[in-house]
């Protein structure tokens, strides 16, 4: 039973990269069309913009009972190829129909 | 009386352009320390992202005891220099301490 609840959160998250906007709003469409109430909208760095992007596209041109429920944003430690600490922002935003 | 609060308003509003974040973090400091309780850090298109760093870096090094109160994103229509209306995304981080 945790698994299952455990996949399902995996599931509903849609990681936002460097690609263009779209292939993510795609992501979040099947989500939603999948039967999905929630959909949350990671990135990291640079592609924060992009995933302001794709909710405002979600939830104003394609799945348009959705909205932008909570917003939060931190700052993640990732290391970099060197091996050294580097400081990112990173933001989340989940989105509910 | 009016015109005192639109003007406080319009003073406690960083807009985040494409200057290194540090000049950002400054204007939010310096807002803070001359008393301000809110501060409103605003950005569009590709500067979101530095919004989200400039936020992060004063709330964890800078003002210790601010905190993000809001955060909400909309999508603004912006003109070209060609005269096109453009949609561009925008975020506004609510910051109080």
């Amino acid at each position: 039973m945790n698994n299952t609840v455990a996949e399902q959160e995996d599931d509903n998250t849609v990681y936002v990269g460097s690609k263009p906007a779209m292939s993510y709003v795609l992501a979040v469409v099947t989500q939603f069309s999948e039967g999905q109430e929630t959909v949350h909208i990671k990135a990291r760095g640079k592609a924060i913009s992009r995933a302001v992007d794709v909710a405002e596209m979600v939830q104003r041109k394609f799945v348009e009972d959705s909205e932008v429920e909570d917003i939060t944003i931190d700052t993640d430690q990732i290391e970099t190829d060197e091996g050294e600490e580097l400081d990112v922002s990173s933001i989340q935003i989940d989105m509910a129909k």
